[in-house]
């Protein structure tokens, strides 16, 4: 890949998004009364029953929420940022006509192989994209069609990676890798520049958001606190870096099941941990830092701390994004609501730290790639529970008289 | 309810809009090009087999889709539009004194129960809603925390009609019908005027919208037609006078589930259904036209054609907004879209009409109020035969190598 030297800077961020903004979307920031309600009401002794925080006072936080909603950005996800980026990179280093001879490749099934299959065919870029064989037809078929050239190999790391070297040899294709390379940091921390100039002009039209209801405080103009959701680190770092020095302190969220918090344990314990095997619902978080990412994020002044969360947490943070704001989106998309709604650790903080006043906390909806059966997997044990309460009644006029009610 | 005889015109939706906007949300208007282009692709002979339209040669149709995203809009649905509407055109009738007195009542335990208690509250004014003692206990707390004061009754129309008489009785309030009114006509027809200045708006900066991928067309400027969903007809109705002696065609999506349909039947043999009894997943199109209602949509000057789709067509429609659109709406929200994808009778039209220049048609996502457990219920079947496929893989190093594809 590319070997131009960009400093981890905000002034790269702003480079990296004037080269990539005609690419991609500007998505929307997003707000939700009845979210940021919730978010500012103590949760109950009985919700913290069974959890580290059995016992204790529940926190008091004044919480506004801005959503930055990456699940509208193209390919469904934050990834095309990192992925444009790192290909304008690479075409600006060696030339488009040696680029396209030769070509990218990166091992993945998902949204970084969308987004780099999707980069690399808006310059004529051939992408190899390393699969594992046994992965589903419909996210074969859903590479296949962003144009991408598929290439086999079996399921462990060896197998994948020695896959991605045949591709080199034969091709002499780059490696565009999914998150640990500063031009990916770059690309996704252009969300960071984003979500700060767009909360910056809806608090200038809107000021009344910035204000906790019950309090007489002054509007604030900017969010005070980011999460970002960390798998492997790209988006986060990015962010890290954008608010760097600046008034917004940058949290990241993780799941904790079967040790997918491998931020927030490997930092905790002053070394990175670099092998982690989970099968959280939080499908786009189960990969552990690389290098590049873990020496922004256990820097505690890029990132001001980590938290995990349950599985139950996410599902009932997504089933309030689904239901409440009406936005269709990831589990990992929702790390970051899960821990400002259910982690009493950070709930404390903020109670803390902003007293009457509160923060403005953005957080990111990193994708919305999820399918109706991932869904009805994750929720099916509720459903058949509440399938016999959900039968709508028709009057004898046929009016329906039994129908749902809003968030 | 008030007496003021507002002509059905567009003036009068005009008017309408001025007076509850500072109320409502004006809500986006999207656009998807993987639907765009679904929908102007001719559907298989396979699709076809099983249909009306089996054994036909396959509608090439050209269209461009914009969708109007009253999912986001407050309560979560359009009905916030009437209600307001009504409720401020009550006040100004009888005085905001005489109105706070007395109250008002509807009977509805669904999307307008939510819409009227939010108006009603948002001017304190007492807002009696009448509910089958049946209604599921989210539903019942949903319309107690808008304020409402719920009545029960049981779930024939007889006694409910009986409970919201007794209310009438007791306190002086003023009926607020769901649909079958000119002030919520008029109110829900506001939508159709925002959608026309949104899609000129948005076609003004982005030309390239309005004109076929394979054609050299010209561009238009608007839309060539609107879809809306036909329930007990309000917002169809509405669109229609707000779209009438237009370029703009509007055209009424039901479902056909157990006659549902009632609308399109109805206007077929020349007389109004008084009633339907129906149990369709588009729970929001239950109910028969009402004699207001009737008189626009059966009238052809301003409702150009009704289209009916199946269950299935409904069910692949909502999937394909989920997934690709990462929008959460209702079954009801996408009769429109079903009826652009799955029904041969309107493609055909718009292949006949329009020819290569194509049209852009408008469709209007009513409403988000649906609950993960329905989408459970609805899906669970493919859950369980997908449920295997989905399950995510991890490589030896824990990177995550099998996740969803991007729409």
């Amino acid at each position: 890949m590319s070997s131009i030297d960009l400093p981890l800077t905000r002034d790269s961020i702003a480079a990296a998004h004037a080269l990539i903004k005609p690419h991609i979307h500007s998505t929307p920031v997003l707000t939700n009364t009845t979210l940021t309600n919730l978010a500012s009401t103590p949760q109950s002794p009985e919700a913290l029953k069974g959890t580290p925080w059995e016992g204790q006072e529940p926190a008091k936080p004044r919480i506004r929420l801005f959503f930055k909603a990456e699940n509208f950005q193209k390919i469904g996800a934050f990834k095309v940022r990192g992925a444009f980026h790192a290909v304008l990179r690479l075409v600006e280093e060696r030339g488009i006509e040696e680029v396209r001879r030769e070509g990218v490749v990166t091992h993945s099934s998902g949204n970084h192989a969308q987004a780099l299959a999707l980069a690399a065919r808006t310059f004529s870029i051939p992408a190899h994209i390393v699969m594992p064989s046994i992965s589903t037809p419909s996210k074969i078929e859903g590479t296949r069609a962003q144009g991408a050239i598929l290439h086999f190999s079996g399921s462990t790391a060896a197998e994948r990676e020695a896959a991605v070297a045949d591709v080199i040899k034969d091709t002499g294709a780059t490696l565009i890798p999914p998150y640990d390379h500063p031009h990916i940091m770059l690309g996704q921390g252009t969300m960071g520049k984003e979500i700060d100039e767009e909360v910056a002009a809806l608090l200038k039209d809107r000021p009344e958001l910035s204000i906790h209801q019950a309090s007489a405080g002054k509007a604030k103009d900017g969010l005070d606190a980011l999460i970002a959701p960390c798998g492997g680190g790209g988006m986060l770092s990015g962010n890290a870096i954008y608010f760097h020095d600046s008034t917004t302190r940058v949290f990241g969220a993780e799941p904790s099941f079967e040790g997918a918090d491998d931020a927030r344990r490997g930092v905790a314990a002053g070394e990175r941990i670099t092998s982690v095997k989970t099968l959280t619902i939080a499908d786009g978080l189960r990969t552990p830092l690389g290098p590049h990412t873990w020496k922004i994020i256990s820097d505690k002044n890029y990132v001001a701390g980590l938290y995990a969360v349950t599985e139950q947490n996410i599902k009932d943070a997504l089933q309030l994004v689904l239901e409440r704001m009406k936005c269709f989106v990831e589990p990992s998309a929702v790390v970051g609501l899960a821990t400002v709604l259910y982690n009493e650790d950070f709930r404390k903080l903020v109670e803390k730290e902003a007293g009457e006043e509160g923060w403005n906390v953005g957080l990111v909806f990193s994708g919305g790639n999820t399918t109706v059966e991932a869904i009805v997997k994750m929720f099916g044990n509720v459903g058949e529970k509440e399938a016999e309460r959900e039968e709508g009644v028709v009057g004898a006029n046929g009016e329906k008289i039994a129908e749902n009610v809003a968030g």
